[in-house]
């Protein structure tokens, strides 16, 4: 792989000394107006991000006149078309073009935008992005990688695939645990993440016959790609200080993930009824407030919202199709900090070097270049 | 199958007007005196059980005589031996005679108790007890079943399997789904359980190809099992209201519930770190004690402490490894219940029935008797 191919993508920030981010504004269950909002979050808070939105163009740029100074960071592509939730990704494939999601993802194909972000349908987003960015050489199955609230210091473990493949063999496990990684690296900023397999044990005879075979292949692979091994690591370890990135097939990491939010989620409605109960516990309630708000901040699935597409050229960022304006920013965010860190690049160069071991002779000295940093 | 070879099991609580509890004192982290503590919590609440506990008899002894009048409802069966969770289960199918797990399965078997109960080595008692209990006519897999704490009146859904085996095809997730809705009935008083097949989506089209068989084969039987079938669901629906027997694979399922426990402890921790930040947050917990310890109560794992195995020839409940005595009076509880209802006997004329579709027009009385109640 040559620099220019690695360097596609982050042409566009580079040239403008910001990063430009590539939203589609359509398809969210809350419509382009929470998008723009948004927007005009992440704006404000982040004066090195640029804009592309996609959309019906008269709406988005009546939406966008409203928030003060939001045009001139703006650039508005007209797409009339929407792809809906009920549709499904191989119609999206077919007909898709001319609406605001193959749009969205066009302009990172083109090197317009460092990473595209859409609250639109998951399989139809995955799918497109497949078609029209490609897998990255040495990658057979893309992952998507979610943040997982965690004990660990950084607040948040990675965990991926969470649902793009329905399957993963030892070999895309590896794919994962490389990728996982170099996420943790430029996205968490850890040095040298530890990484973990997901499984019913931790005892090296349990589990399917794949994931033994992964275990052995991510364990002699752990030096080469600049990262810990931990082995084995159960359910109840994916919030744990054991571990920053869990790696596990799609259906699985799926199931996990939403169990989790779904949880989590339960709780917190148990405590909202448990304040109010009472005249006590209401007062209670009042006095405990700021304390309520920051366990809300430390657990609101709005913080880690965007789960990442990782294996193909270019990086898109899914929303929570039910995301609000603080979701929205918070994708935004995370599409902010993986482009300025120069992630994507990363990440190939990476994926495209342990796909080559027998070369590692030979390009010893440029290796030893991205060990510390991919 | 014959009324006697169905009643085995029964006749011990029968014979002596209560429910006889067949308790593995020992492979717990707590040892015996955890587990003599929660035998005395659970007499002490409910008069109608009688214990048969399995252990070292002077130590079993020691701890039992410091209670009040707990002696005289407990037999005391001498083994020396122990399983632990180091033990793999092969080791315990050779060697394992003489241990309290094997004595304590040993009795289920005889017929002496209705339900063993241990808190040891899940998959030493698993194998333990399909080596002496043997399956169920009409099931090749057997399952774990947990309960799950859910929006729906009952305070629980069940969901299975939790990890007797990691694989499960579509006639096995059949088999889960009938055992499911019949443990419901008994166990949860539901009179036509909700059963659901957990997915990566809802949409018909999604999912692994023995999942699209088994929602089929499910969904032909709904009637037939006596429950409705409401077709996939997914992680966020595990506590919700749409859906009472939720049916995976054990790998699935396992890492779901560990990643539901998981969770859950994160955010009370997260919650308990919150009330203690301030003065103000610490007087505010104060006051909403009663709402919280609520609230405790409402997602306390020991309160569901108790997997319970399903498809063989008489029922075992496992306690959690780390249950303290209130998570082992639980476990007993449902052992109580479940032995009450009858429900070992409902579940085998459930199975048995379901494979013989060939003879239901000969049968046709005898299954309209079953159907309200297995």
């Amino acid at each position: 792989m040559t620099s220019a191919e690695i360097s596609t993508g982050s042409r566009a920030s580079e040239s403008k000394g910001s990063v430009v981010i590539s939203v589609d504004a359509m398809g969210g269950d809350r419509g382009p107006s929470a998008v723009v909002a948004g927007i005009a979050q992440s704006a404000e808070k982040n004066p090195e991000i640029r804009f592309i939105v996609h959309g019906p163009k008269a709406e988005l740029e009546r939406l966008i006149a409203r928030r003060d100074g939001l045009a001139e960071r703006c650039d508005i592509r007209d797409a009339a078309g929407v792809v809906t939730m009920e549709d499904k990704p191989s119609q999206v494939l077919r007909k898709g073009e001319g609406t605001s999601m193959w749009s969205a993802v066009e302009s990172v194909r083109k090197g317009e935008a460092t990473v595209a972000v859409s609250c639109g349908n998951t399989g139809a987003l995955m799918a497109l992005s497949m078609l029209r960015l490609r897998k990255l050489p040495g990658v057979n199955r893309p992952a998507i990688a979610c943040l997982w609230p965690s004990r660990n210091p950084q607040g948040f473990n990675v965990m991926l695939d969470v649902g793009a493949d329905i399957r993963a063999d030892a070999q895309d496990l590896l794919t994962y645990a490389l990728m996982g990684a170099s996420y943790a690296r430029n996205g968490l900023g850890l040095a040298r993440p530890r990484v973990g397999l997901l499984n019913v044990g931790t005892e090296e005879h349990k589990g399917r016959a794949e994931l033994k075979q992964a275990h052995e292949l991510i364990g002699q692979n752990a030096e080469e790609g600049n990262f810990d091994y931990v082995g084995f690591v159960e359910g109840g370890d994916l919030p744990s200080a054991r571990v920053d990135v869990i790696v596990t097939d799609g259906f699985t990491g799926n199931i996990a993930l939403k169990t989790g939010e779904g949880t989590a989620k339960l709780v917190g409605d148990f405590l909202k009824e448990a304040f109010g109960n009472s005249v006590m516990s209401k007062f209670a309630a009042l006095l405990a407030m700021t304390s309520l708000k920051r366990l809300q901040k430390r657990i609101d699935p709005r913080r880690v919202n965007g789960g990442v597409f990782l294996g193909l050229n270019g990086t898109v960022v899914k929303s929570h199709g039910s995301a609000d304006e603080t979701g929205i920013s918070a994708a935004i965010k995370l599409a902010f900090q993986l482009g300025k860190s120069g992630f994507h690049e990363r990440l190939a160069a990476r994926v495209a070097h342990s796909i080559t071991p027998e070369h590692a002779g030979a390009t010893g000295k440029k290796h030893a270049e991205h060990k510390g940093t991919s």
